[in-house]
């Protein structure tokens, strides 16, 4: 993500609180996301991370306003990336809707990278459950991605709601395969994902 | 739930620690939810809940050995109200396997004991995230669910393996129906349960 110019700096503060050289705004959401995956919401607090990065807990305050601004700049780099993730190749016009889907089924089976970002997002929707920010963010992730995969099924010729539907299923799916990791085996995986391939790019009968 | 039975008292306890008659073990069990659901497993401490009850933290120990075991039972209760919520109907041997699928796709739609049933179940997968005794029995429900759609798919002719991949596909959508309730509005959510319910009945094109 790109990170905001950083605030002016005061004066008046003292050496101890000036920020290490290699400390970024990035490495506080780090940071924080790390403890959000590990811990929950609860634990992300300035103190544990200013601990956990050693450095001292008015240098936090070099790049952030409070503990809600670094939670909502967690929220927005996670956005960015999670959305990223999905479009950076459905972006590519030359593509053909046909792989478009099965780059985006195959999403949940695509190795570490994937399986990380399946923790961070499962860690995002467990704090959704109980914070209006954090709900907000993850229903705005959530409608952005259904809307690509809709245009996806809408480049296949279906009409616009039907595309929509096909879309939430398909999206539904891949989430579940991060949210139920443990239902069946590789084998059993590779072939719900052949299945749902085919079942999803299917006209509905008369 | 079934309650094990009381274990013996300890005649050496005073008379503040005795149960008093409206406090069951289902009474903890229910409150232990609660908090779960409203603050996060964390929050699920034996003091918390006695000043929750009204009651001393000791007469937690006439039904409970321990916050573990508190907790194991918590998952239990869960376990057995969620799979019961979905099999109850379909167990009837009489009902058609067409009416058994719509009962579970409308499932997520099915108005306040739904919606409740909704949360804590959301509650329970984000606890399941960083605990094993949870996980475990998200994943044991999730199969069993599973297993159960899988049969209706069966009873519907679908091959075993096929009849699988459609329950899989067909509970990911109702999990996510749940977990994504801010998508749509109702007339967008029931024209998607329509769809799912054909698209999933219809056969594989060869």
């Amino acid at each position: 993500m790109s990170s905001p110019a950083p605030r002016p700096r005061r004066r008046t503060e003292g050496r101890a609180d000036a920020p290490r050289a290699s400390l970024t705004p990035d490495s506080w959401i780090d940071a924080a996301t790390e403890v959000l995956v590990d811990r929950g919401i609860d634990h992300v607090r300035v103190d544990v991370l200013a601990t956990q990065l050693g450095v001292t807990r008015g240098s936090f305050y070099w790049h952030f306003r409070d503990r809600e601004d670094l939670l909502r700049r967690v929220l927005q780099a996670w956005r960015e990336r999670a959305t990223e993730q999905l479009t950076a190749r459905l972006e590519q016009a030359a593509t053909d809707p046909r792989e478009q889907l099965r780059d985006v089924i195959s999403l949940p089976v695509r190795g570490r990278a994937a399986a990380r970002a399946a923790r961070i997002e499962l860690a995002i929707r467990a704090w959704a459950r109980r914070d209006a920010m954090a709900r907000q963010a993850v229903d705005e992730a959530d409608a952005s991605r259904i809307g690509y995969v809709a245009q996806v099924f809408s480049a296949l010729g279906f009409p616009i709601a039907e595309a929509r539907a096909r879309a939430f299923l398909l999206y539904a799916y891949v989430v579940g395969e991060s949210l139920m990791a443990g239902q069946g085996g590789a084998a059993q995986r590779e072939a719900r994902s052949r299945f749902v391939e085919r079942l999803l790019q299917q006209p509905l009968a008369p």
